[in-house]
């Protein structure tokens, strides 16, 4: 008989009961549902409702309860429906009517509230120190970058020329993002759900304030509807998620084409790479081609659950039981490619310096020095633009680069250039003078880096 | 070392190896990799690549590593990868340098894409199945209920009288659409991609069509490169599974509705129905919330898969390993709920004819009957329309049903109207009169049932 | 010939003009366009660039063509591609050299950031202040309900007695969120990307931090490739726009089921629904319906921008310009739905209290407290679940509600029920004992008002 | 007063009409709501509701109302709210009572459901023809490459040698597919929803059968209910775009890469590309670009309407209005990107086959070649891979291709090769060799160029 069951004069199926439980998955939460009993026990104790005794045969039973499950010795069985029911059932195997009083005053709608909103918290402080961690490996791999020199580009075409520093610190601006929105929520979250009950609190005597301080939260959720069915801090999370693998899908990309023979800007290590089950030369850049897959997943997820919190009417209704595995699913996911993308960074990857220098010279990276030397002799930019296109077509004629253009070829489209271009199209020069905030000049570059490591 | 690991200097890390492993998923297609590679040795031997001595040890061990595998005696290793390299590493053990044959003109490319459309067409055949019933089963319920009158609702407002047989068979025609998608791309999709190798078969002398018919195949691919990044019919079959899903969440809605206090047009026996923690008089509509709330999940699965093969250069790459959970993700949701719901059908619901049909009589559901009575009379409809409205007006003003008003106050607003009105009203009537192909007249939906019976 | 061909042999073909161009959308930006031009102006001349008689032409150009645009006097032409060249190349018209120089020292990378940035802050500021007329106006609808009972539901079952105050309430809990949500990625969002030039800022000597602190911006990117590449701050806005729509949407299904007839706890007035073209009696809620309906839309916006920017190579990427119909898709979509929502909350809805009431003396409301009264008599809570499990199941036999069971009825389950026990079952009791922070007692909610009133 | 206002006793407000408004966006439908009306008419007229002359009115005036339109003489109001009601008002204003008589039998879901089927028809059978466009212009280009040599990648590493033609045709069969899909869904949509009325069909004597075969329908719906409100057929379409964009956004982003100055494969011509507003060298593959960012649009517009249609109640619902915009936006953007990507195909891409054939020099892709050689001499083909992967490794460590591996070096890794493999390892025999079904062998792909040919 279910512990809920005494209006029922059936049994439930087995196959209903299959379907509805979700044990299978959310006995995960098993640590929060304790830590969750312990202070709504410690309540209880404090209003009165356990003797002292009570409260400590409780808070003793839950303590060996959790080292049981860490240790393997429970079954988990389908019939107790989830992790708030076994763990009452278990203690009640127990303690017998003492375990009976810990559901004084709560709901499992409250409860599995709680106990979620804990285990989401841990998720984002977990995924938080991840992204420091790899920004600060990133920050730590540009400082030895400062003066690499490699194409910058727009539509993958060659634009300006840019250090792997500065490239590599675009993506530290990312993460750092990533990082302040996992703060932001986790501030905006912290407000405890239990006391809420089914639905409308309780008529009796309980102190809410308690359980949140206990529990390390700021305050209680102040509409206890509210309460059982708000999942807003859920997608609020798998959303940040979803920009965390959209910012690691387009590293990832990079990694990918920067690997190929054309590029060969990166090896990886064979230690990270595959092979091929038919093609003995193959080294495969399974890695960064995963987590960029994997996108799709934490998209998925997040579209999951947005589904299904659609035109729900108020309190809970069973369909929100879906919010635990798409929010695994979406920070399990998260979790392992920011393990296995720093990894990959921190150890993985052999950066080729000359190749990238090498592409650097071609596709005409110093065209807007040109243009800005031209503006510098007093020609209105957009003029200087179109100057520096034509001298751009006829170096593509003469197939060579602007800097192997003669001073006649420069003066016969504008007579203003003079032999002060050729040290001005240096690419090191070119970079050197990108010196503004944010710019790619090693001294401006160091800034941000140093900013990072302050930072975090 | 790997089985490809030949130009490998470095070990792969484990934690590069747990993270690209697929082996714990895709053990699950260990019977389709099986049969992949029995075909495969056949044709191995019909083309000289195998003796005879060889194909039969092959075929015999491959036979006795499936009942092994299902009795539950193999282990997965996260070191073989995936369940291709896993199963051709036991083989191996078992019989040495034979098994090094087995690869022959074959890459994991073609294998898996191999062994997921065998894996897939199982899927789509059983979801069909599932749905054939699910359709026998409405339209047998349907069979009962041609006379039980009930308000069809448009916008949830009282519309116009139908029955619930007239209802029910609505969905029959929805999941007969889901029928008909399953079976378009069961033949679609019926080309084998075996002999497509890495992506552009081999120089080997093999016979691909041979390997076809022998797995049921109607045919080879077209070209080796589509073949092995080929998904379109995952996610066509995704795509009908989120259409499923799509038709079960409106008729659970419809049920969730129906099983409130205030509309009372049906009850759960309690044996599919589940209490609550708290609240001792609830009983809870858990099945078709949950299948509900689990549209989300198939939706999401869709949307996964499709941003997983956005823009993906051919041909493999190792993104495209993330189909695998998705469609389980998907196929698993879809074949669960679709039973569960069959189940529910068959024997969780008990109809209030009752209650329904006191419902059927508020809410003016035969306003447009008397337009068309009026239309009858010779008014055009569109003035047919607004004098009814003044009526129903006129009958709300009265506190009274249409059928209600006094002869007098029918003929202030139009003099043509006489006692006739009156039959003309009655719900009965109303229905039987809506005698048109796809309307509730107990004959046409009986027409229906029998079309439906006769199809599957 | 486009202000970019310098390089160019061949114009740009008609066609691939017309798929390219911005201009027929992006055109709503020439607010922010001009505005930034004028900031970019200001630091041009500080810098030495413009004389200050060019600045000022300048200036006084840009505002004078402001008015034209808002009279309507602009015609948008495709070859001008975007708003952008359009507002540059109208400026060359009038001004001749001077304009040339106004692109100094700026990319339309950068431009396009910062006008979309400016527009975005802009949209984000007017839904925060559209939710919080919403919040006042449900705050002030909730204090006349204070003591207007109603069930609350969980599973659309009758859960425990609430009031309407309460209910509302929740809503606004869910608003507030959304509010917050807006200030907190307004701040995140505030700094400037102009500077960045095409990706790499520039070699001439400008002042980003002049441009950004004349703009509104507390500081500069820190990163330029991020600053022409990142587009988080609206995949944030569009994910808290997704979430304004999904409670909409749980709001909008509930007035929805209560606008039904069988519940009737709400009607609409007239000039707030619509009627049917065939039915005469019909009175549709079309408004919170389609709100619901448009959820999809929203929802689809940010699962479109996130597919777009999956696996962007760094930086600038064409595919970016899906950015702004997808933005304003979202945007414009929320800023209708709050509109008209709070015009219908404002004006068109009846509350019928008598059926409200009515109804929640349906489906046992009370059977917590009776376990709650039970608890308070000393008898364990899992124990007293059981016995008012049983007594419900007693009274639904009987045909009778928990307050008409006689006492000795309630004896033949539990001996220490007595007397007492029926003004314990008294809804207004029920609720005015549901005295916890966030519970439903008139004072407790009252209390929730005055917080939010003060809040905002 | 609204044509519908019958019952109601206060005007619409304005700002409701607005946002009920259809008719900004389904003005769109005006010629296939006219063709329904005159086929509705015809009915009406055989069934005996309109006279000869009745019938001749309403047909003719319809037929001038279309030129109006098209001549753009007719202004949308607001107030009509769709094209249904909008065109009933024009005919009422030009023909009075003979007018009032054409919504007869009709309402407007059924009228809506015909409309929107029509009209997708129409963009089903457009996106046909575009792809058969396509399939047959890339067959034509194959055939001028069977021997134009590139690597063939996986994982975006070079794997085997294959042509461009094999290539080109790899995309062929996914637009094939494309083309069966859309020719599957216009066959089981090609039902008629005309008769279902509101959703209960009529008490009238109508003949659906009639309006069915008059408009090009196979039969009629066989339930009404599901007549209104099913969105099947649109979901289908929607989808089957989705995988289009998807096939566009691979083609596109190899495209992107080949147009890298890295791989060089491919270069735009002038009039296909565009500059920069700040670099002169720029020259900018906006066009694939700007395809593959779309796919976004087109993947969030299916998720649009599987959100608005998740739980939505039978049978009509406001909350479907949605499904036009949503459609509207997917099947526009198909359109336009087929369109302009046929264009580009056609005239826009240089092919640098030098540049290919270099390109597949590097990176030994015809180590499986050297693999499947040991195989002809007796070795295990496992084995022969890690022999080639030694190969390989000692090649790289040389710095040379596996051509350029001295015979001593060959034999000793192992004794069996002799001079003979020096042939087998020249490219274009590698190619020739791959003679399999769906292979890169010339003679294969010109069969499957052939047979496309055939086929379209």
């Amino acid at each position: 008989m279910k512990l809920w069951g005494g209006r029922f004069t059936q049994a439930t199926h087995k196959e209903v009961d299959a379907f509805n439980a979700s044990i299978p998955f959310d006995y995960r939460m098993y640590a929060e549902d304790i830590e969750g009993s312990v202070a709504h026990s410690k309540m209880l104790h404090k209003q009165g409702f356990f003797t002292d005794a009570e409260l400590k045969a409780v808070v003793t039973e839950l303590a060996s309860l959790k080292k049981e499950i860490e240790a393997g010795n429970i079954d988990w069985k389908i019939e107790y429906e989830d992790i708030h029911m076994h763990i009452e059932a278990l203690l009640t195997e127990k303690l017998g009517a003492t375990a009976k009083k810990i559901h004084t005053a709560r709901s499992r709608n409250d409860q599995v509230a709680l106990d979620f909103k804990l285990y989401a918290k841990k998720q984002a402080v977990a995924a938080k120190e991840q992204l420091i961690n790899l920004v600060l490996l990133l920050a730590e791999i540009a400082q030895e970058h400062t003066e690499t020199i490699l194409p910058g580009f727009t539509h993958l075409q060659h634009a300006q020329p840019i250090t792997l520093a500065h490239h590599l610190m675009a993506y530290v601006e990312m993460f750092a993002r990533d990082i302040e929105r996992m703060e932001s929520t986790l501030e905006r979250m912290n407000l405890s759900p239990l006391g809420a009950g089914a639905l409308a609190t309780t008529t009796l005597d309980i102190d809410p304030l308690f359980t949140a301080k206990e529990l390390g939260f700021s305050g209680v959720m102040r509409n206890s509807l509210d309460a059982v069915s708000d999942r807003d801090y859920l997608l609020e999370l798998m959303n940040h998620n979803a920009l965390i693998m959209m910012h690691l899908s387009r590293f990832s990309e990079e990694l990918i084409i920067w690997n190929s023979t054309e590029f060969g800007y990166i090896r990886f290590e064979d230690a990270f790479a595959t092979g091929s089950s038919m093609m003995p030369q193959k080294k495969n850049p399974d890695l960064p081609e995963l987590i960029r897959g994997k996108t799709g997943r934490v998209y998925g997820s997040l579209v999951s659950l947005l589904t299904t919190m659609k035109a729900l009417p108020l309190a809970y209704n069973k369909d929100m039981q879906e919010d635990k595995e798409a929010f695994f699913n979406s920070s399990d996911t998260v979790s392992q490619c920011l393990s296995i993308f720093t990894f990959l960074i921190a150890g993985g990857i052999l950066f080729n310096k000359e190749k990238m220098f090498a592409s650097a010279k071609k596709g005409y990276l110093n065209a807007t020095d040109l243009a800005d030397y031209l503006v510098e002799h007093d020609v209105p930019f957009r003029d200087a633009h179109h100057i520096v296109g034509e001298l751009v077509a006829l170096a593509i004629e003469k197939g060579v680069s602007l800097e192997e253009l003669a001073l006649s070829d420069y003066q016969s489209i504008h007579a203003d250039i003079d032999s002060s271009v050729y040290g001005f199209l240096a690419l090191e020069a070119c970079v050197k003078r990108r010196n503004q905030p944010g710019g790619p000049a090693p001294n401006r570059v160091l800034d941000h880096i140093n900013f990072i490591k302050n930072q975090y």
